[in-house]
């Protein structure tokens, strides 16, 4: 087991991982005094892993309380977050009873805002079961519900007690899934360090079959990269931009075809090419960290171009919905070189348009 | 006009209070950045002052757009809220937009839970035209809706930018409203500060009657007061409780009178004398200081004995369920004399009854 600390001042927190850890009462004891916990967790994930971790919980001494929510997007609604909320009254939860996320980034999202908003706010324990939340929603505070008007529109930065990150939950995710996480390592390491970015293209292989003590490192090491960041800026102003790397293309592929239809981790592998691209197009980057960039989002098993159906005028259109949003102020990250992301001024309509159709023609190519 | 500083670190802001000063542009200025904010306030305040404040921001270069919910304790429920949240969507307004609460605790209250919850927290003004939420709402960044498994049961703790505290708004409020403000006024000096006691005894009629100078006095000194014992416990635990004199009683009578027939103040003020009461039966003051506070809230025209209406017994019956959610450990805001409050452990059922008692005979005594 490896663990960090998120170093938020009073609110600082550890973060647990390993294989194998879940059941690990010793991780969550500090964390339980009341002799209490709410357990929130999904339809698909409660058959897994609740049982296991509701012993561990009750070796410690603890009652727990289960919400078992439905599983997906659309769990991440007013009528879900009231569905928890109800659950926690009705078991008089009080102040001190810990609320315990087990599941991934919806559940996590979901649990944690009910805990932000519970009684002003209870203690809050993540046990993320994605690799997407365990490198991504782990560290950084941010939690949500959607709007019917707008994803993640209602929500508060809440950081949790502890996160206990067994990697040996992602032997139960879904291929496709357990790729768009490794998506978000890869762009720890694209906009962080050139190191991991070195690491990983010497061990992408080793994630993708599950080894342990590679999930391990990647966890491990995303979490240290995000957290450094977040620490300089936790309520997101200007440094924790650069997470953002390939997110305005992402966006407007995930718009363009249908929240859903790609998994948002595609999305970002695609707009990281389209990212790199423009990098190179703006005099930041040569063709030979594009092509490291594509490379490693390829051997990932990860789209490296957007969808052949969105075209080059469609993503336009959209950003210009983001620039309208933004007062005009459209920014891109971009890679002054693996490893090194930096937040610039829209480089003008022509290099980006260069930029999607190059990662767009890639696909193309066999 | 007077001005203090709340002082919570990084979230520090100033109450700035006078009469008809909920006009001058130059004490919001400096936090409204983007040229628009969103103003929350209700039907009965709007016809009032929504027109003036509009015209203020307006001279400071500020659009606005107004989002007017219904009156009264049912508007601080999700449906409320979610018009609230819907209109700001749909003026599309951004994480850099201020939200002012127009209004008194109710509109504070959803307002403030409004901003502490769209899109993760926007920047949060406070113009609170009701003598309680200028001195109690406007100091503490208590935020909440109601759930309907109990009050305030959803919420955050979430602090202004500013308050602009208009004593002048006080005249247009119902008198029996006022006098329900003036029961929190006069706690501060019972649980607090014993100069600032003497001062009411010297003044309450001059609060009474609407004087802007002393009610100036009034809600500045109350803001200090309460300011002093949050920024040592921001998030309550200990040393905050001392607000709660009289709340264990009072929260019986509401519950057992059906919340809304006794306003909270009225509750608070029959409350702090069965506080006393309470207090110089295990030996902490003498009958003189039970008097002075008995007396005082006498001539604040409010009621110094529980209803008639609700038995000795139902009292226990209500403090008994307290005392479950309390895990057993019921304890009481007692004072050791005027203006220091103190939090001390349950004296024994023999005494609870006996204060209980004495203030509801003092009540039918002429």
């Amino acid at each position: 087991m490896q663990s960090i600390r998120v170093d938020l001042g009073e609110r600082a927190y550890s973060i647990h991982i390993g294989s194998g850890i879940l059941d690990d009462a010793s991780l969550y004891a500090a964390h339980l005094k009341t002799g209490r916990a709410a357990i929130v967790t999904n339809t698909v994930v409660a058959p897994l892993y609740l049982e296991r971790l509701r012993r561990a919980l009750a070796s410690a001494g603890v009652d727990t309380i289960d919400v078992v929510v439905a599983d997906g997007e659309q769990a991440k609604d007013w009528r879900t977050l009231d569905q928890v909320l109800d659950a926690l009254l009705r078991a008089r939860c009080e102040r001190q009873t810990p609320i315990v996320a087990l599941g991934g980034g919806v559940v996590g999202d979901l649990a944690g805002f009910a805990a932000a908003v519970y009684q002003r706010g209870v203690p809050f324990i993540q046990v993320p079961t994605t690799l997407l939340a365990q490198v991504d929603s782990s560290v950084g505070g941010k939690t949500a519900i959607n709007h019917p008007r707008g994803k993640n529109m209602i929500g508060a930065f809440y950081q949790p007690l502890v996160v206990v990150s067994d990697v040996a939950t992602l032997a139960t995710l879904p291929p496709r899934e357990l790729r768009a996480g490794v998506a978000e390592v890869l762009k720890h390491g694209f906009a962080l360090d050139a190191e991991f970015a070195n690491w990983l293209e010497a061990n992408v292989e080793r994630l993708l079959a599950g080894d342990a003590d590679a999930l391990t490192h990647a966890v491990r090491r995303s979490c240290e990269l995000k957290a450094g960041v977040v620490a300089a800026d936790e309520r997101e102003s200007g440094r924790r931009a650069v997470l953002n790397l390939g997110h305005t293309f992402a966006h407007a592929i995930e718009t363009g075809m249908g929240y859903g239809s790609w998994l948002h981790g595609e999305a970002v592998a695609a707009g990281m090419v389209m990212a790199a691209e423009l990098s190179a197009r703006a005099g930041l980057i040569g063709e030979p960290e594009v092509r490291r960039v594509r490379d490693l989002i390829a051997r990932a098993e990860l789209p490296v171009a957007g969808p052949a159906e969105l075209p080059l005028e469609r993503y336009l259109e959209l950003m210009a919905v983001d620039k309208k949003v933004a007062h005009g102020r459209l920014r891109f990250v971009m890679l002054e070189a693996i490893g090194r992301a930096v937040l610039r001024a829209d480089p003008g309509e022509r290099l980006v348009r260069e930029a999607i159709a190059a990662a767009t023609a890639a696909a193309v190519a066999p």
